[in-house]
């Protein structure tokens, strides 16, 4: 099945890393001389093939998005794996995959069932991370976290209802982050796998944060205490 | 004008906070106890007067949202004003209100002009914290930022290009923190007002996080470095 990207970032990303099939463009000024196969459109058909989604003139036909293992996010020291459990919206996914990308984390996983997956709207939401950064889908999270944990890793979790801060916990070890979904969180038994389960302080009425936001604070913070 | 919300988070929030004008809904189970005005609609009713949005079978006509002014956000001490320079996605602004709720910051300012500005996808997005959190519009930023020095504040910008990380500042201090528009930044007029400016470390080839993430972190990392 071809799979597609969209909109200029997303564009320009596949094209520096040779995954353009074929182009498809209003016009050809910024594509003519960089050696790829392409055709020039109307605004309507490039309108229909994203779905009228945000193309601002650039879609592309690209090679498949390469899935990377576990194995290949493991490190010896300092390693930051973030597992998505359960997260529901195209627009998390693609802004966490950015988040990761932009901190140097390790890789992000998910399951392959009932999550969202990898597609043309996480990749421009992701505004060209998905080129860079190791994406694993797993059948199974419990058994991907009893791997890790094998592997010296230590699986960190976020709910409202932990004693301890984000900011309490010392993160001189490998990590595992898990997110939660939106709305419900982790689930119970990923919950239990949990080695430290740690809180947000959430001082307004609003109870729980955009879950993109949510990682992006945990990420930075990890990484930030660590230096 | 009428404003409309819809969504179940933004519809009750609405509800608690005796905002409904009146209310359309697919049936009456969850709110006829409530004394609100309700008229019963068909979900094709809700798509056209939702604009197609995620209703979950609750749109409501509620009283303007009430803005405030800058004057209601100051204090004394640890004050935290969030001011926007430029934000030009309604997503972005929600999911920022949203984060500052949470975090219990003072108060957010936008320019009216040239900027999103609060609406019902905000409100949406916002997940019911548009109904806590102080909002201003003002007519020009650099004034506003100078009255606010003026009344002890500090201006913290965030720029890629800053030499100091966003941690290695003391912010025991009032703080109006700005954060620059998605791609662009800050504008030249407001970041020559700023009296610090920091960075988020940047570790992979996607040069930017986007501004929703951004400011999560840069607001926790404030909040969290006080206590």
């Amino acid at each position: 099945m071809s799979e597609y990207v969209y909109g200029k970032n997303s564009f320009f990303e596949a094209l520096d890393n040779h995954r353009i099939v074929m182009a498809y463009v209003l016009n050809d000024k910024a594509i003519k001389d960089r050696g790829i196969p392409y055709k020039i459109v109307d605004r309507k058909t490039l309108d229909r093939m994203s779905k009228s989604g945000n193309h601002q003139g650039y879609l592309a036909e690209v090679k498949e998005f390469r899935m990377s293992t576990v194995d290949e996010m493991i490190k010896d020291h300092h390693g930051l794996i973030v597992m998505l459990d359960g997260i529901q919206d195209v627009h998390n996914l693609g802004a966490i995959i950015r988040t990761c990308e932009c901190a140097g984390v390790d890789g992000v996983i998910y399951k392959s069932h009932n999550s969202v997956k990898v597609n043309d709207t996480v990749a421009k939401v992701a505004s060209g991370a998905l080129e860079y950064m190791k994406v694993a889908e797993v059948g199974n999270l419990v058994n991907t976290i009893r791997k890790l944990k094998d592997r010296g890793y230590w699986i960190v979790g976020s709910d409202g209802s932990a004693e301890k801060l984000y900011t309490e916990l010392d993160y001189d070890m490998n990590v595992v982050l898990i997110i939660g979904s939106e709305g419900k969180g982790m689930s119970r038994l990923v919950k239990e796998e949990c080695d430290f389960i740690v809180k947000l302080p959430m001082k307004g009425h609003v109870t729980s944060l955009n879950a993109s936001v949510a990682a992006g604070i945990l990420v930075y913070n990890i990484l930030s205490s660590r230096k």
